[in-house]
C-alpha cells in the first residue's frame, strides 16, 4: 500500500512526494518503499506476478520512477479511498492470477530495521495463512506505553507455526490514554496494530462478501471498469470494515524494531540508527552548527543550519519551503499544510 | 565609514557583504549605504570631491557596484584598523583638497528614518563646525533607557546655531546598566553616542597631532605610501583615541528616529516602519505562514517559511545558510560565525 497525502513530514513530504518516496537518516538513504520491497527479497519472488503496489494515479509515475516496472505491478487507484477498497482490489487481482494465492498486505512507508526477525515472523505467519482460513495480523510487540498507536488484544494461543505462537485476536483497541497503555504493556497481552496482514485471497474476499457486500456489488455493477467501481466502494479502513468485525482474526508477535514514522518526532525512536548529536539532536540532512542547543530534529539537505540557544524544535528545509516547529506540536503540521494548500498550493 | 565584518546579521550579512550593503524591510529595499548617501542630497554636493567612502580593499568593488564611481570617491584601507586611522586618512584627503573644508563623519549602516529632522540638525551643526574650532557630535536624543549604547554627558549650553542649542560634552560614558540608563533618560542631560561627527579638517588633524601624534609620524615616515603607513597607525576608535580626551567637544541633539541596527532584534525598534504581524512578528523577506506563533523576526527572501508554535526566535535564510536563534541570544551570533569561519569559511 503506497498512497498517502504527504502532510506529516512537510515540507520534505508533499502531496506529490509522500513519505514512502523519501529516505530518512544519513546512513540509510534508501527510500522507505525501496526498503519495503527489499525486505521481501528471498521470501516473495521479485516479479510483476508476485509483487503489487497499490497507489493513486497522482503518485503512479513517481513510484514507478523509483521501483521500476520490471519486477512489480503498480495498481493506480482512481482516487484514494482508504485501505478497504485498496485491499479488495488487490485481493481480486491476486485471486485472478492464483485462486489459491495468499496476500501479504503491508504499508510501504514503515521502518523495520531488523530484517531477519521480520522474515522469520513473516515466514511463520505465511505458513499459518496458507493452511488456515484465518485473517492473520503481524502485531508489533510493544516496548513502551505508546499512546499514538491502536492495539490488538490477544487471547488464547490457537497453535504454533514454525515454532512461533499464534494468538487469537479478541479485539481491536483504539489509541489508549497513558494509564491504559501502561496496563497494556504490563499485561503482555497487547500488540500494536501495524496494519500488516496475511490471508488467502479467497479468505479475505469471503470476509468482504460477508461484512462489506457492497464491495462486490460495486465491482460487478461496474463490469470491471475501475473508474466506475471505485466511487461506489465504501471509503473506509480494513480495520473498521473487516478486522474489527471478523471472528477469525489471529496474530503473530513481531519484534523487529518497527516504527510507523508517523511524524518528525518518530525519528527519535530510531535515534540509535540516526546517531543523535548531543549538540543538536537528530540530523537527517545538511550541515549543522550549534551553540547551546539540543533535542532538535534537523533535515535540510545541502544547507548549513546554525542553531543558537535552540531546544526541542523541528527545522526542515526542502524545495523553497522552511518549517520551524515546536517538537510537541509535530502532530499539528497538518494545520500548516492546510494553510499552504490554500495559499501556496504548488508547495503543499 | 563603510567597513564592518558582517557578523551581526549573518547569514544575511557576511564578511564580503556587511550590513551597509543590505536593505531591511519590505517597503524600504534601498540598501543602508545608499540611504546614507541619499540622506545628504541637497546638503552635500554629489561629487567625487565632496563625498568619500572609506572602506577596505575587500569591500571596495562591492561598494562601488552599489554606489558607482561618478559621484563619490572610495578610499580603500589596506586593512580594517578601527575608526581612528580611517578618519585620520579622510581628514588628510579633505584637507588636501580644501584646507578650510569641514568633514561630516558618518557610519554608512545606520537607520535614520526622519530625513528632514536629520537635515535640520546637520545644517545647524555644520554651521557651528564652520565657525568654531570644536569637535561637534550629533548625539541622539534617547527615547528609552537603552543599555546597548554609549552615552554623551552634556553640560552647559555654549551657544545656539540656526536656533538649535549646542551643548558642551562633559564625558563619554560606556554602556550603562539599566538603573543608570534610567537615570540618564530621566535627567535629560544624556545623549546616545551615534558615532556622527562634524569638524574642520584642520581641527581634527590638530587634535590627532596633540592626542595621537603617532598618526602623523606613521604617515610621514611612509612618505604617503598607504600600505606602509597603515600598519604603523594605532588601531583604535576615534572615541577612545580622540573624543574622550579632547576638551573641545560639543554636541547637537538629534531627534530623527536613529537606530544603529546593531543586531536582528534592533529591527523591532523600527517595527512601526516594518509593520510587525501579530501572527508572526517582523518579516523582512519571504512568505510566512504561522500557527500559534508571535514575536519572531523572519528574513528569508524567496522562501515560504512556516512557523508552528514558535515564539521569540530569529529565522533567517540567505545563500545556502539558515540561522535559527533565540532572540535573547542575538548578540551571540558571532559565536556561530566563529564556527562558520572555522568549518565553512566560504559561508561566513
Amino acid at each position: 500500500m503506497a498512497g498517502g497525502s504527504g502532510t506529516r513530514f512537510w515540507p520534505k513530504s508533499t502531496a506529490n512526494r509522500p513519505k514512502q518516496l523519501l529516505g530518512f537518516g544519513r546512513d540509510n538513504p534508501e527510500t522507505l518503499i525501496l526498503q519495503t520491497l527489499r525486505r521481501f527479497d528471498g521470501i516473495v519472488e521479485s516479479s510483476r506476478e508476485r509483487r503489487f503496489i497499490v497507489t493513486t494515479e497522482l503518485l503512479k509515475s513517481a513510484i514507478e520512477d523509483q521501483v521500476g516496472t520490471k519486477d512489480v505491478t503498480t495498481l493506480a487507484e482512481p482516487a484514494a479511498r482508504n485501505t478497504a477498497p485498496c485491499i479488495y482490489w488487490a485481493a481480486r487481482e491476486v485471486f485472478l492470477r492464483d485462486p489459491k494465492g495468499i496476500l501479504l498486505v503491508m504499508p510501504s512507508d514503515h521502518y523495520i530495521p531488523n530484517r531477519e526477525a521480520f522474515r522469520k515472523t513473516l515466514s511463520a505467519a505465511a505458513a499459518w495463512a496458507r493452511t488456515h482460513d484465518d485473517l492473520v495480523t503481524l502485531g508489533v510487540k510493544p516496548d513502551r506505553p505508546e499512546t499514538g498507536y491502536g492495539y490488538l488484544k490477544t487471547g488464547a494461543e490457537v497453535g504454533r507455526s514454525e515454532g512461533m505462537p499464534c494468538g487469537k485476536v479478541d479485539a481491536f483497541v483504539e489509541k489508549p490514554n497513558l494509564t491504559r497503555a501502561q496496563e497494556f504493556l504490563k499485561s503482555g497481552n497487547y500488540l500494536w496494530n501495524g496494519g500488516m496482514f496475511l490471508w488467502k485471497a479467497e479468505t479475505i474476499l469471503c470476509a468482504f462478501d460477508s461484512l462489506m457486500p457492497e464491495m462486490k456489488l460495486a465491482w460487478e455493477s461496474a463490469k470491471g471498469v475501475l473508474t466506475d467501481a471505485y466511487p461506489k466502494m465504501t471509503a473506509t479502513s480494513i480495520d473498521y470494515g473487516i478486522m474489527e468485525k471478523a471472528k477469525n482474526v489471529v496474530s503473530f508477535s513481531l519484534d523487529a524494531g518497527w516504527d510507523d514514522l508517523g511524524s518528525w518526532t518518530s525519528l527519535e525512536s530510531v535515534a540509535d540508527v540516526l546517531q543523535a548529536r548531543a549538540d543538536v539532536g537528530i540530523v537527517t540532512g545538511g550541515d549543522v552548527l550549534s551553540v547551546d542547543s539540543s533535542g532538535n530534529i534537523v533535515d535540510a539537505p545541502g544547507k548549513l543550519v546554525a542553531l543558537l540557544g535552540i531546544n526541542d524544535l523541528i527545522v526542515v528545509h526542502h524545495g523553497d519551503s522552511i518549517l520551524v516547529a515546536r517538537k510537541e506540536r509535530a502532530q499539528d503540521i497538518k494545520l500548516i499544510v492546510d494553510q499552504v494548500k490554500a495559499k501556496f498550493p504548488t508547495k503543499a
